[in-house]
């Protein structure tokens, strides 16, 4: 399959320029009704922290791709409500037929200007569950207002880059394409996976509008459609031999695939004698690795040995890998629905939780969600994390508070704390959030999508590759800093007294 | 939970209206390349018919709801290709640095106006395995541009509002309300799965956005983060009840379901007095069927009788009808992830089949790809759908081909020829597809969101219960016309022994 040689639209760097409409009632109505609480009760003037992460490891792999930290951006640059939003929320009745909201509200909303802060993971890094992807320090309405539209902007990106890294890792270096629009979930379901396997280590798409918006190289030939158009699929391959002697893939399958070969070669011969190649097969359907090796020793006897043979159909990184095992030799690798969607696990658990709290001039109130389940009590703090790297290879994660630092050195295993890590002082270590907005204006200076595709390979390479197994992989050290997770405990142990004095005192 | 009772914006019935960008190159790229080689080979005059359909019954469950027309049509309408679209496909090169495309086919393009027929089943309706969904009739070259987005469109929005019918049977009449922003596919991924989940039963969504496009009521009262901005739980309660006493739903769980519970209720004391209710308590983690089986005898015991008893928390419909199953108390059902990515089966199967050709002034030559698989074979013909009733009970859908009619009264099971089903001629009987466009042009006058969401329930009331069960559902019976299903097995005989006649010929 060709590469298209090509350079994104300057100003087409993300899929946000598509939207006409004002986005900022992108959220959930109880984030709208609580932001009215806020503003009634007087605490709109207080400022809180939130960080978004996610619990459990997508596809239960070793690792985790970040991606969608572009779109928003895109999104916080224009943060507003317009009139015709306000007017919709105007219109809403509660159960007594009453208005949601009072007057004054719309006008705070509509002079609500973005102040926050917001560090990130950049895109095309590896993480883990419980890190924070993106902290948000400002005022609490307009953070807590931001929850919903990050999860929605993180969650997906981030689980397609993760399966594409998968996909491209079973697929052992062979070219990946993404082909996976037809079964994507929506318009910018399909627009947003396309960039977000580029990310993970897809070469290309079949999908134009992401090759116009995003610059990523597009790839395709023809369907099984054009065979039928024409009488014989001699003539369909000769045909389209003709008119893109420079894309020359040949789909087989349509009518008998090893018959389809045959066609293929004698086609192929004519193309040699002009001085052209054949480029492919693609194989859709039947038994992927008995039809590639025959398909294979049959182009080689007829002297194609360069010829390469791709398959597509409802491939996923476990059936690439047993394909593989079973020595089919497949040279190139479309997959869609499974990459797209996730396939077996459609969504990543993300969640947006309160860790601070103050009043303008007064010290900070760290803050958790207690919970039955210890991996739901969310972590208290101004929180980044820190990446430690010994002989080039990365060792521990800490998560710590920004306000305390790393005052102790020794991390606590975050379920179980009677596991201590000890960092030693000769480790290189950097921070893996960086600024992106600063009281509301963006700071950061974006890479490009080229740039955060190399870095997922990089920063990929830098683990022990037992991460990347697919069954009991190998679990990266991610700890709590040791007077962090004291305060957590603290804090545990005063919520749960305070509920059981309440409960006495009835 | 409160009703918004809002009116849809009259110019917003469609999320379509958010882009503001040429969406025609939202396609796979060997649609061009193959649109380029019909119009190299002067078969752009060619006539050409394509089925959108399906082949697995989703969920593995006994019915499927169609949606996502409304989108196809503001699609179509729009289609064309802009000059930005028509620049980027010039920038494009193929493996021989050349351009894929010449020159005169971008004039083509630019010049290309829609003219296609396009016959499609109506929104809300119940449909099954071979159906076509969607008939398109027109230039060749027109009606394979359009083969991936009418999958895009289609695919995921009848997917999401079969897993939403799905969800409402279980929840056997209690309200259903998608909460699914946060985790769905991508921006629009939220707007179409709030969309088809309300055709599907659901009663609301708490995507304001959704709320002020498509007119959905919208739903939501505060989060686990409102009752950590309090210095106490009761504190919390007692703010919100004060902003919003119409709107007075309590999430219990923040720190102890059953201690919050108890404060609920010290709260809805004091909104008695005042003369308001306490609408509801939402249950978010833990037991949901031990917690609300204790809540709703505490709320009884206090007299709070009509309070109601919302869940939430990765719930799809086998839980919710385990909890059923167990005696949960829950009233009423907020359902987000596995509603609005489909959870266990991401994508539907759809598919767009070359079904019949023509030359201008000549006769249909009928077409099928073929497969070794007998499920794989497409139809041929310009299909339709008859659906028969008897005593007020629909008992049987046939395809039949359109130029021909329903000429045998007898229908062959698509996978068992030995199965017949003859046709009572005293049955009463509509044909499925409409007409949508004609000759480019839309001739449908579109049903409001309400009626699309009401003819569901209508629809699926005429069916045989048994076609709701989850394990095991009734099949309803799908045949082909008599003479269609001859047809097939005449044009499948024919391919393969000119297939075998090429295969001894070499």
């Amino acid at each position: 399959m060709p590469k298209s040689k090509i350079q994104p639209h300057p100003e087409s760097s993300n899929n946000f320029q598509l939207y006409n409409h004002s986005l900022s009632l992108l959220l959930d109505f109880y984030q709208l009704t609580m932001a009215y609480g806020y503003w009634k009760a007087g605490l709109d003037k207080k400022e809180a922290v939130f960080n978004l992460f996610f619990r459990r490891r997508p596809f239960q792999g070793g690792f985790t791709i970040t991606a969608g930290l572009e779109t928003v951006i895109d999104f916080l640059k224009k943060f507003h409500f317009d009139s015709s939003d306000l007017a919709y929320l105007e219109s809403l009745r509660d159960a007594d037929n009453q208005p949601f909201f009072e007057p004054a509200f719309f006008d705070y909303l509509a002079n609500m200007k973005f102040a926050c802060d917001i560090d990130a993971i950049p895109e095309g890094n590896v993480v883990f569950p419980y890190e924070p992807l993106i902290r948000v320090q400002g005022p609490l309405i307009q953070a807590q207002l931001l929850e919903s539209p990050l999860l929605n902007l993180i969650n997906f990106p981030t689980l397609i880059a993760t399966k594409a890294a998968r996909i491209c890792i079973a697929a052992q270096g062979d070219p990946v394409v993404e082909f996976g629009l037809r079964r994507a979930q929506g318009i910018d379901g399909s627009l947003t996976a396309s960039r977000a396997a580029y990310i993970g280590g897809c070469e290309g798409t079949s999908n134009v509008l992401a090759g116009k918006l995003f610059g990523i190289p597009v790839r395709g030939t023809h369907a099984h459609s054009w065979v039928m158009v024409f009488d014989d699929e001699l003539s369909a391959f000769q045909a389209y031999a003709t008119d893109q002697p420079n894309n020359s893939v040949f789909l087989v399958d349509t009518y008998d695939t090893l018959e389809g070969v045959k066609k293929a070669i004698e086609v192929g011969l004519k193309l040699k004698q002009q001085g052209k190649k054949m480029m492919g097969i693609r194989l859709d359907s039947g038994d992927l690795a008995y039809l590639s090796i025959k398909s294979r020793a049959m182009l080689d006897e007829a002297g194609f040995t360069d010829t390469k043979i791709i398959a597509t159909n409802e491939l996923d990184e476990n059936i690439i890998r047993e394909l593989k095992r079973q020595g089919a030799r497949i040279d190139m690798w479309g997959v869609g629905t499974n990459l797209v969607t996730a396939g077996n696990q459609p969504a990543l658990d993300g969640v947006y939780k309160l860790s601070a709290l103050r009043s303008p001039g007064e010290d900070w109130h760290y803050k958790l969600k207690l919970s039955e389940q210890m991996t739901k009590v969310s972590n208290p703090g101004i929180l980044q994390v820190k990446r430690y790297m010994a002989h080039d290879e990365y060792v521990a994660d800490v998560i710590y508070d920004t306000a305390k630092g790393m005052t102790s050195q020794v991390a606590v295993d975050l379920f179980d704390p009677t596991k201590l890590k000890r960092i030693n002082r000769s480790w290189k270590s950097h921070d893996l959030l960086v600024p992106i907005f600063r009281q509301g204006t963006c700071t950061y200076d974006r890479p490009s999508l080229a740039s955060i595709r190399a870095s997922t390979q990089k920063e990929l390479s830098y683990f022990y590759s037992g991460i990347k197994r697919f069954i009991y992989p190998h679990e990266y050290v991610v700890g709590m800093e040791k007077s962090l997770h004291e305060l957590k405990v603290n804090l545990i142990h005063t919520i749960r007294q305070q509920s059981m004095l309440e409960d006495g005192s009835q």
